[in-house]
């Protein structure tokens, strides 16, 4: 039995290009003498398809495409996850998983439906009751979907409590072969979690076991495209490298798999960082309908990551550097910036902010007759140099990437509508010490990023001999408390550097109106700022 | 028996402000001789808390706060809404209700938990598993919380399908008064389908029924401290007047109810809809620490609708227009600007743009050699002004209004950092015709908004001659589809004036990244954007 595993990458909404991406890999299959063919969770629709659901016109096209496949089913069987709808009452919704055969389709629907971080599946599907098993040839295919092999974790228990574990179902009912169907969204080092969990069900159920990840991004998510095959209680095959692709594997009559691909395997978590922030970007930009971005180069660490993944994700040409130096930019910064540029192939451009900055001020003192504080002067700086990136986005058809990292948005150290602003914000999820760790990968064959940039001690240069570490803790000390608070939500109890315990908790939980309107956040940590973390704005926990 | 109870506002985190404005109530009601005294749901907290309730610390105190109620419960009653933990598995969480009586508590656990709009309730809590009733004084008190009486609606039953229904459950075990602790937004038109609910429960179940909502408001969310009693079937007091107070009841041996208080219940829907954003704007500024507010007064309807709001809520004293006419500003807006804000007594200044704006264009020029589109040249000077108007209020320690309205969030008519800016977007779940009803309110005794600003047509003023209907549907056709397209989640058949069915779904699901960035908007409607509306940015639904 020839077996067909797809990573498919589709785009949120777009149905009739998701329809005819999977088509095309049905048709090739049928060509090369596939039995089945193995699609991932929710992949008409893609993931996550958030409140389109709610739009009763986009299930029923979403339930059309579905439909179409049958009259491939006759050459080739196709288990692929798609939305499913109640017969009795077409509100009704599940997170389904269709094997269609011969013009028929059996249906299996999730039932671990997962409601904290990003996900919101009880929002939109009810928990499914069908059994998790699909009959076909005599054969017995255990099926589940993503959180479904999840849902036993020791982290995870309590909250299904109540609903009966597809795994213990399966254990009972002894499949051939197991299959997860996932949309599960890239973090660091999940992979080998992953992994582990895979091989440790295949193990304790005696079965081979297939799992298919999506592919790609989608807003702040980024899929891995992982497959992951087992036999005989092993992990015979792990492959992840973000793309879309079709990966064969043998189903022998004792019950073994055999691959008959190549897995295509990132050696290190740097890599993979790297890569997911690449995939988040390129998709982000290409889905949204653009080629182009524009960024503000500063000559400091985070903006020359920034460009330098974004070269990676886009080309040379489809990234333009804007340096906008203020009275307080160091020829330093001016120098690196300029050397980055060069380094990268990227067009630049140099535009001095002297001018408006003045301008501005001094109809301040004409007009409003008063003197501007110290935190009004830097802001105006910043929102001058959002206007500017801006203007030259909106001028060039190009989207505006943001370059705030995960330490600075956690503090709330940047400015509203000036380097808050942006499409996406792509190191948003990055601490610090992972920028660096970054610079470093992205210098590792060859010098990009000036060493410079590296080595210098971080400043937003906005007044006269700026430091980060004035008005933040080292961060040495603060990405390790940073990371702690969010995934733990651990409050420190002793001094930060220089911040007591109370100034960090103030600085984080006050500062969640400057998170709620920055960009989207590529999510690569267990947790990021954005729509995984919702905290109420006007909160007096301080 | 003399019941008391309290519209409380409490505000989010603040667990130590919040218990002492509980303490003060039960001090003067035992002063008073109350029997029992009555408080919303999740009182210490606030409601939403949100992910505060992932941080343990933070469920730690507020246990405390409500243990530390048990020492004034031999001299009364106390029934009050608070998180409740599982005593085996303390991470286990509960929307509680606890009735504090000599020292003891009993605890009710909400059973139906909302997981739609703007609410995630399964992301933190349980579904109960207690029975709603509690034993006191040879009395037996149904008690529900919120949803509990809204679940068995016909648009809401499915969602609840398998959980045994509170009310099902006190029908049979004939309680002598049923309570329900709320904590539900305002949406305007709700208190009638609320009071209509509330008296058709009490007729069912043949009981009389106390209901209490919280006031004030957090965040998105406004409360409009309803308190309904029923007695004999019968509706016998509705008050809503968004206010924290004591409504006061005596309840008789002979099942019936009587009111000690006068019901304060506003008489109009713009009455309300204004009241609602009175508070919403009050409760945001001053929970947050702030007292002054300061916005860009256009000589349009909507800044003009706003800033009369914002004095109604904050004083004309903690007001300020900033009136910045560029060289498409016409005199006419120049002068309705300053009349309103005479008017309204409230501190104004006016600063041009055109400068600011030439100066940008000359340097786009110079340093990019380019022609400004023209977009870029609209966004650029929006951008400004939000530039100015940021600049004021860092300066004078206020926060920005945001002035969009719905129908123009709805098309993405606005500019991202500019007017779209602001700290909370007062009239962004108000369409243009309600804008529209609401100036004629303000304007009900006294003309405070120049009716020319009301009789012209809307421009943003951008370009030569431009008017909101050159970009848009005119707002007579667009604001009836963007309801219904909100609530019902219906997309148009048919042409919205000039824009084709099509057009209309690309402007609205294309913009969603500007939405994604705009401030929190106060809800009024039962779908308003913001938390409880969540589309993929990158969607190809279109």
């Amino acid at each position: 039995m020839k077996i067909g595993v797809i990573t498919l990458n589709p785009t949120i909404g777009n149905i009739k290009e998701n329809l005819h991406k999977i088509t095309c890999h049905i048709k090739d299959a049928i060509k090369e003498n596939y039995d089945i063919l193995i699609f991932p969770e929710l992949s008409i629709s893609g993931y996550p398809p958030k409140d389109l659901l709610l739009f009763p016109e986009f299930i029923k096209s979403e339930q059309k495409a579905l439909q179409s496949l049958k009259k491939f089913s006759n050459s080739v069987a196709i288990l692929i996850g798609a939305v499913s709808r109640s017969q009795r009452n077409s509100s009704k919704l599940y997170n389904g998983a269709h094997f269609i055969y011969k013009g028929k389709i059996q249906t299996y629907h999730k039932r671990f439906l997962p409601c904290y971080d990003v996900f919101d599946e009880p929002r939109y599907f009810n928990v499914g009751q069908n059994a998790p098993l699909f009959k076909w040839k005599a054969k017995k295919i255990g099926i589940t979907i993503c959180e479904d092999i999840w849902g036993e974790e020791s982290n995870l228990k309590a909250r299904y409590e109540g609903i009966p574990a597809p795994l213990k179902k399966l254990q009972k009912s002894k499949p051939d072969l197991i299959i997860n169907l996932s949309a599960s969204p890239f973090e660091s080092g999940k992979d080998k979690i992953r992994q582990r969990l895979v091989t440790n069900i295949s193990k304790k159920l005696n079965v081979p076991f297939i799992y298919v990840n999506q592919s790609g991004a989608n807003d702040e998510l980024i899929f891995d495209g992982a497959v992951i095959a087992t036999s005989k209680s092993k992990c015979i095959y792990h492959s992840a490298d973000f793309k879309e692709a079709r990966h064969s594997f043998i189903f022998k009559n004792n019950k073994t798999l055999e691959c008959l691909s190549q897995p295509q395997k990132l050696t290190s978590w740097r890599d993979n960082l790297s890569q997911a922030l690449i995939t988040g970007i390129h998709d982000y930009v290409i889905k949204s309908g653009f080629q182009k971005v524009v960024l503000g180069i500063s000559g400091g660490i985070d903006s020359a990551v920034v460009a330098s993944l974004a070269v990676k994700a886009l080309g040379s040409q489809n990234v333009t550097g804007l340096i906008i130096p203020s009275q307080y930019t160091s020829s330093e910064s001016v120098r690196d910036a300029n050397t980055l540029c060069k380094h990268l192939g990227i067009a630049k451009h140099v535009i001095s902010l002297n001018d408006l900055h003045q301008m501005m001020r001094r109809q301040f003192s004409d007009d409003f007759n008063s003197v501007l504080s110290d935190l009004t002067e830097q802001n105006i700086q910043a929102r001058l140099r959002g206007n500017i990136i801006m203007a030259y986005a909106n001028n060039s058809n190009a989207l505006m990437l943001n370059t705030s990292n995960k330490s600075e948005l956690a503090m709330g150290y940047g400015t509203l509508y000036g380097d808050l602003g942006g499409a996406l914000a792509v190191l948003g999820d990055v601490t610090k010490d992972f920028v660096y760790e970054l610079a470093r990968h992205i210098n590792h064959n060859k010098i990009i990023i000036p060493e410079n940039i590296i080595h210098r001690a971080p400043s937003a240069e906005l007044k006269p001999n700026q430091k980060d570490e004035d008005s933040l803790p080292i961060y040495e000390c603060l990405d390790p408390q940073v990371k702690k608070t969010l995934t733990k939500k651990i409050l420190p109890k002793n001094k930060i550097d220089k911040f007591s315990a109370e100034q960090f908790k103030k600085a984080l939980f006050i500062n969640e109106y400057k998170r709620r309107q920055a960009p989207p956040i590529l999510k690569v940590s267990t947790q990021a700022f954005g729509f995984g973390w919702r905290l109420p704005i006007v909160n007096r926990y301080l």
